[in-house]
């Protein structure tokens, strides 16, 4: 959370509303003709917005650091992502929407195939389909150990959660997956004194898998990575006085959201019912997550021309958005994905804060190069949220 | 090192090479003509450069903080200048060559000279030569305390340093240079518990000093000061997964690539010499830490058109540089020596990061005007080794 001891004090409930839209993957990168996505775009809303906006460039965590979803988004809503950081077996359940306790554990699993001597040939058992996978892990589902419970669930293809819950567990084990063919699994290790009855179970775990996949070709092993326990996060709403929800259309968006304390609505997959939802809703909170797929897989797909394509079909979208009327509308992204990288990356993210007394001034378009003069600067992305409730009205003087 | 505690999980070992060219004391200030040594300097390839790479502005320490050589060369590899500080004594130790053990305690020394009632009444003896110096610290080495070892070696003038090796020592107890004249030199006093030992044996080594010294008229007595031992510095190459050499003319800054694990390659005096040096090791190693000196010693020296003749000089390398086509080349200095104050000063540094993917921008010369409308802004100087590391594909995703 924003390292503002004293932020209870100067945050106010008022009836004022924040739209913070989070166009995942917002960022680009010139192609070889000089031009990003976003300066190829036709995004007349956009340019249109940011001429009578606040505007600049987000760090998500560090210079040169490239974030995943969860921190980009964390950062986002102000929570330091160094400090907060949300493990891979956390983000891989949240993604497929269970519900974690706070004292259990899970982990990202998936089927690989190993030879007769035991040696990974396949990490990834040649994908698999989800339906095999639910199969199998059906027949996983009947291990039984004492003292722990082990929940198993398919995530798609080869890959599934395990989540484990019991008493003197820790996350703090090593990853069984060595990452390269041609070697066995590893055994788990405890990192730390507490975590040595965690590291038995888990291989005690991976021992009975194995004797029971033992007659497959393929998917005859497991391997897990990423043992990690919720995080604790502070609540959302209570931190900033808010009434807060998200509307996105992926899991693991909402899956984090929830994790926040944000109310998650219903919508569809689509972004289009995303904003019905959204005027559905409006008069029930003051602070909506609105998130946008599509240009973020666009960018790892490396696909140039259809990151701008998910630009341009967001762009129609904007004035619908601010014919709602919010009274701050923050249009964010939670790191970059160049299309030529067709990656996550460290650039630096595109930025406005509209409100509709925003300032004029010399930047016309929604883009990387032209906001680098933005009057916002280039800051990092845990401070947007203090500049949205500022906005908003939502925050008293601080200090007498 | 970098405020990032998961550093290690995403730093990844690759072949792609950085040069990281320091030009020491870069930066400048304008004459009475409006104009920098930069602005005035004949440059086509630095400004040729520039216009095709990330640019900026660094900040070595803290806004208005003037750097010393080591907190500016810190700053560069990733090391905190503030939580890292080099004292001044391992410094001057570094800086003719010596090799310091983690428990040795180092201190700057100068003959003083004191009158008849042994008040100071020259700090510097007068600057006595290095030889005469040289001779008396061979009268010095014949002192001997039980339970200490001590080491003294003449630096060049009036100056020398004095290290101490035994059990129970510490470095922190105070100076014995009062640094007014007309006064004795102090006694060191203990600044803790444990450093009682350490300050009764200096002050037992400065009165029979004192004794041995007392028949000269010059150069009567001794000064100490920067008590300090070698700080716990993290591995550069371990923490970054690089493999890297310095290549520098001056024994400081290879005493401080030393210090931080970096091989130290023989290379002779001139920059030419470095850059064939450069070439010479080019496969060998992924990171190199080149240093250029000749800028800084002409704004120490107040000589404003050497300062231009000494940037002129060097941009005449650069294309020898970019032809070795290193996949990142860094141009950045350890802090800015305007002539026109003849010392170091607090005033943002010029950088650019030079990739063959770079984007072109607005930013034509290498100066400090232009370059605060680079795309990187003004930044702090320890944020460039991840930048570095990114733009060469050393480093993984942050977080899931």
């Amino acid at each position: 959370m924003i390292d503002l001891p004293y932020l209870d004090s100067i945050t106010r409930n008022t009836t004022s509303k924040i739209i913070f839209l989070v166009i995942d993957g917002l960022g680009g990168y010139p192609d070889k003709t000089g031009k990003s996505e976003l300066e190829y775009a036709k995004i007349p809303n956009l340019n249109q917005l940011v001429s009578k906006s606040d505007c600049g460039l987000t760090i998500p965590v560090l210079e040169g650091i490239t974030p995943g979803s969860g921190p980009g988004h964390l950062s986002l809503f102000g929570y330091d992502p160094v400090k907060y950081l949300l493990g891979r077996g956390i983000l891989e359940t949240l993604g497929i929407d269970i519900e974690l306790n706070p004292n259990e554990i899970a982990a990202r699993g998936n089927f690989c195939t190993v030879d007769n001597n035991g040696n990974i040939t396949d990490r990834r058992a040649n994908r698999i389909q989800t339906n095999i996978s639910t199969q199998i892990i059906n027949e996983l589902k009947k291990i039984e150990l004492s003292g722990i419970e082990f929940k198993i669930y398919p995530v798609r293809d080869h890959r599934f959660v395990l989540i484990m819950n019991g008493k003197n567990l820790s996350p703090n084990i090593s990853e069984t997956d060595p990452q390269i063919l041609g070697t066995k699994p590893l055994e788990s290790l405890p990192l730390s004194d507490n975590a040595i009855n965690t590291a038995s179970k888990i291989n005690q775990f991976v021992e009975l898998t194995k004797t029971i996949l033992s007659t497959r070709e393929t998917a005859n092993m497991i391997l897990l990575r990423g043992f990690s326990q919720l995080p604790n996060l502070p609540n959302f709403n209570f931190s900033y006085k808010l009434k807060s929800c998200a509307i996105a259309a992926y899991p693991m968006y909402k899956g984090l959201a929830k994790l926040l304390g944000m109310d998650v609505l219903n919508c569809g997959d689509t972004f289009e019912q995303e904003i019905k939802t959204l005027k559905e809703n409006f008069n029930k909170y003051n602070f909506f997550f609105l998130h946008y797929k599509p240009a973020d897989a666009a960018g790892e797909d490396g696909n140039f021309e259809n990151k701008i394509k998910t630009l341009e079909a967001l762009d129609k979208f904007i004035p619908e958005i601010t014919n709602i009327n919010p009274d701050v509308l923050v249009i964010a992204g939670d790191h970059s994905t160049p299309a030529i990288l067709g990656s996550h990356s460290w650039h630096p993210v595109p930025v406005m804060i509209h409100t509709n007394k925003s300032i004029n001034h010399n930047v016309k378009h929604f883009t990387e190069k032209d906001l680098i003069y933005g009057n916002l600067g280039t800051i990092h992305a845990t401070k947007l949220m203090l500049l949205s409730l500022a906005n908003a009205g939502k925050l008293n003087k601080y200090g007498p």
